[in-house]
């Protein structure tokens, strides 16, 4: 029985929390998790309106009596304004979510801190997903209950700083007093022991759950993560100042080939879209698009349900520990 | 007490390996760590006659009765070239040295099949430092008895698979039968214990015995990794085809530079001499040659003895395991 200060401050099974994807984290596969113990995530960033951002709080709830996260990514967009961010936040505290992942900027700085106040009045558990330690310091002193460390192996847009998770969920662990969730190289029962052994009280991971039954994207998506290893992806996007990290594509050696010949923003947007991401989901033409997946793509070898994945996970994680345990004795 | 495969193999305390650092990896050094037991480390590479690299296995055995390793770096070298290669290799047949770890080309393509069964023969245990899972099926095919698992944050040359070591460390461990050591983010023994799970039988680092009493190295050198941090170190290198990692300085900035406006071998080769280390490790001089550390330096504190380290290690990797036990009780 896992108890850490992620599954007793959400009264879950599995302190194993789904990371924000753009189209993927929607009701259905967000409620599949919660209801295998560990949490769903539903990204607010799917949603334009508040009604529909709304409404699909309301569909998750109908499909899980348990918690999940909602993500808002405060980062430029050309979609998504400051003005959605405050909707989001409102309608989060009205509706007293379980929980918010924040990434980007920190909320006090982008929405105010009385966006912090009002979360925390309605009993909003807050995260920052950050990869340095003074992020996570900042995020600490402005009243987060705990935070995300995300190492560079991670997908989607991992800090500059390039610190991997052996050093940054330590490093973190160290200097805050809240909660660490580890980010980054995270697929399976031994990287879970692994960073609970680091220092987190529960991890993070996005691209193993797509490889998973409930995930709604096309088969070719979860069929390439089975095939793809864990060298076969790569950074971009440090010349327009976001740098991320996706899946080798087509489409992102042209990106890499625009941006080496100094091609910028412009030129580059196109390719980035989030529609391009949707459609790609959708088509299951991983060259289409960049798919934001870490390294941990080398450790997936098959598509199981969420509570397969999540059972056989903790398993392994009590398992690997009593084996290490073993070397020590 | 520690009981993995490399503690049986070589007979040791503890399965905590250094790692090769050319000028500092001398005799006295070497039989520090061996003596407080870990694995010392001789590099070859510091000699260039059989007979001063014979006169350092002999002083280093003189100083300790422990096994230690010796490294040989087969990489392209002005200054060490395939002769001596073939010397250093005979001579540890002869001395009948614990173990050797290689890095760079393999044994094999770089000595010939002989030079294993020459040094098997004599019973020398043989490593290579590997950041790829097809280099260690090489390496296990053709006779190697354990692979170094290096990820991309260690210091030195990692491969440009530029996989982190949560996810090289379990890839390797699960795809050969040989032992698998962790090197990169391994400074204490937290990140012991997290390699252990990850499925390592032991781990190598080199920058954090840089900061110990025993060290020879200048005192400015080991303040200095007191006071940087995990997110000090730099990638370079790309552009002539072995990339590194060493401490941000002003010469790693010099050479960025160069780099960037698409200079060549020639004007990189003059910042980056061994000539131009070894100065700077007596000197102390941080900023005048590309200090080789790994991003474990955030995690480096003080500068202990060999022997307070290890200790402190050994106890730290098993309260750490027992404590991550505790999470899943």
């Amino acid at each position: 029985m896992f108890r850490t200060a992620i599954t007793e401050m959400f009264g879950i099974k599995y302190p194993i929390i789904c990371g924000a994807m753009m189209w993927l984290c929607k009701p259905g596969f967000c409620a599949a998790i919660s209801n295998a113990g560990g949490m769903g995530n539903l990204t607010a960033g799917n949603y334009e309106t508040e009604a529909e951002f709304r409404a699909a709080i309301e569909e998750t709830r109908k499909l899980t009596d348990k918690p999940f996260m909602v993500n808002i990514t405060l980062l430029p967009s050309l979609r998504i304004t400051p003005e959605h961010h405050q909707t989001y936040i409102r309608v989060c505290a009205e509706e007293k979510v379980a929980g918010i992942e924040f990434s980007g900027t920190p909320v006090d700085k982008a929405s105010g801190m009385e966006a912090i106040e009002l979360l925390k009045k309605a009993g909003v558990k807050l995260f920052h997903k950050v990869g340095a330690v003074r992020h996570a310091i900042h995020a600490e002193r402005v009243g987060y209950d705990g935070v995300y460390a995300a190492g560079i192996e991670e997908g989607g847009h991992p800090l500059n700083d390039d610190v991997t998770t052996m050093i940054l969920t330590p490093r973190i662990a160290d200097s805050v007093n809240i909660p660490v969730v580890t980010v980054g190289g995270i697929a399976d029962g031994r990287s879970v022991a692994a960073a609970l052994v680091l220092g987190a009280q529960g991890v993070m991971m996005a691209s193993r759950f797509i490889a998973t039954q409930e995930c709604e994207v096309h088969d070719n998506i979860k069929q390439e993560l089975l095939r793809r290893q864990e060298y076969e992806t790569t950074m971009f996007g440090k010349s327009i100042g976001l740098q991320g990290r996706a899946l080798k594509s087509r489409v992102i050696e042209e990106v890499c080939a625009i941006e080496e010949r100094g091609g910028g923003f412009e030129e580059l947007i196109p390719l980035l879209s989030g529609q391009r991401i949707k459609d790609a989901w959708e088509t299951g033409d991983v060259d289409y698009a960049p798919l934001m997946v870490g390294q941990s793509i080398g450790l997936i070898q098959d598509i199981p349900t969420c509570r397969e994945l999540l059972d056989r996970m903790a398993k392994e994680a009590v398992e690997h520990l009593k084996k290490a345990g073993r070397l020590v004795q």
